[in-house]
């Protein structure tokens, strides 16, 4: 079980590695942006990588992960910064300019399989065999406590925020956040309808695969929730709201045209709720968007 | 002249009309970077504007200004907000873009000349006719005591800063934020060599017309300094650096690929002045880089 203390100990942990990502209040007194984005390697993994890796000794075979995306740049940025070998597991389907992103980072890259199932069991398996500490991509109490960590600065920064909206895949910022908040303010997790692993999680009553496509699934298509997510997910009472991809890429655009910040597709799916009306705020509530990557191609806006 | 003083009565006349934008601790110790971007109508002329409009009272005839660009955006904004109406003159050359963005702010645009500065000359003729209030885009001291807002926010957000790069194009924001730091931090100005309006201006002794092109000068393109502006850089010791456009064509790049913002070419060329070592800072010395506007095309990074 994840708590708000396992997210204290880990800002403790990363300060000095992580970015304050600031503030802005884009509504007066009714909505502020938390400008994520603007985290080492483009997007909040960071913060649950360096936790999850400084949480203890790592082996001289160094780390390993198994993420083309988000996590795998996250990973590859940490274990830099720290001086750590790192190898990155990826399908043979990878796009080259991913696979150049980790090689700059320093990280060794192993393709291997067809998707990222079989890419994840060969990190495991290697991780298993040479001894390397395996960091997963949001699955492990460290690595959402390092996404908490986020929740603790947005409470410093909006001390009276109500409700805080967080797009979820994997689930462990949700998760991260939601435990730094518990009995501050209220978590509202937010799906592509193409990407419902937490809503059909909460419908089923447990985490299982389901299926994901769409325009947000490069950084939101885990298959399955983590179960630290649906656990707090369940305890602190974060429900799921869904949003189609037109929506996502019509709130996309309207980021860049009423902010000028520009974000990955499934970051927008936070504001595509707000746009909706997926999600109404109460008159008076103080409500704040998680922008959390922007790891996306800016001319394909 | 224009002095601190008048950058915090401006302060209080635009409180609750302009967002406080914030600062992004980039380099621990080193570099802060200003996110003016975020500012409504997407850069810092929306302070001028609405300090010029605010500090005195408005004729039945509303607002008046040449610019098809950041200043005409930025007093379109500011009389719809404040329910007003206004006339923004450009030139017949103006893209269509430009005019439809002013169209749905409310404004009415009148094309006149063939160059921005007959539309000028048009638009200070309507307004000694009708009365309206003519908003200069930079050379009138309400104007940079508003720009200067973003100077005295600054120096709450890092009370500490040595040095602040600044782009100029007419001026008006170095002047502000240069009075407003007067005794506090130094100001660099930063020019493309395309449009070296206070180069020259400090070279010659005196402001002057000088020839302008090049990727910025959608935002820095005045043909001449302000008279306020360069009273400011002489009376408080702001120098000029100069920068290639393919400068700062790679240091807006550097700015997506390193932080994740995308601001215009006007905007890039102070960070082109880090990147080139045209301004090296001195070990220890804290440097603020303002990112003044965004109105620019992703989809053309």
């Amino acid at each position: 079980m994840i708590t708000r203390d396992d997210a204290v100990a880990a800002a403790a942990r990363v300060a000095g590695y992580i970015r304050r990502t600031p503030v802005v209040e884009a509504e007066p007194g009714a909505l502020w942006l938390k400008l994520e984005f603007l985290q080492h390697s483009g997007s909040f993994k960071a913060r649950g990588m360096f936790n999850r890796i400084l949480a203890g000794d790592v082996p001289a075979a160094g780390v390993i992960a198994a993420s083309g995306g988000n996590a795998g740049g996250a990973v590859a940025y940490a274990a830099q910064t720290l001086g750590l070998p790192a190898e990155v597991f990826v399908p043979v389907t990878t796009p080259p300019v991913k696979i150049e992103a980790l090689h700059r980072r320093g990280a060794t890259v192993v393709q291997h399989g067809n998707e990222y199932a079989e890419a994840y069991e060969a990190a495991t398996k290697r991780a298993a065999d040479n001894g390397a500490l395996f960091c997963h991509a949001y699955d492990q109490i460290d690595v959402c406590a390092g996404q908490g960590t986020l929740g603790l600065e947005l409470l410093e920064q909006v001390p009276d925020v109500d409700t805080v909206l967080i797009a979820v895949g994997g689930g462990g910022l949700m998760a991260g956040v939601a435990a730094a908040l518990e009995g501050s303010a209220r978590v509202v997790a937010v799906e592509p309808e193409t990407c419902p692993t937490l809503h059909s999680a909460l419908a089923a009553g447990a985490p299982a695969d389901v299926e994901v496509s769409g325009v947000a699934a490069d950084s939101l298509g885990a298959r399955r929730v983590g179960t630290i997510a649906y656990e707090v997910a369940v305890r602190t009472g974060v429900h799921s709201l869904l949003v189609s991809d037109d929506d996502i890429v019509a709130a996309r655009r309207a980021l860049w045209d009423r902010y000028r910040v520009l974000v990955e597709h499934g970051t927008a799916a936070a504001y595509a709720a707000l746009l909706t009306r997926a999600y109404t705020p109460a008159t008076g509530e103080r409500v704040a968007l998680v922008l959390c990557g922007a790891n996306t191609d800016p001319t394909r806006l």
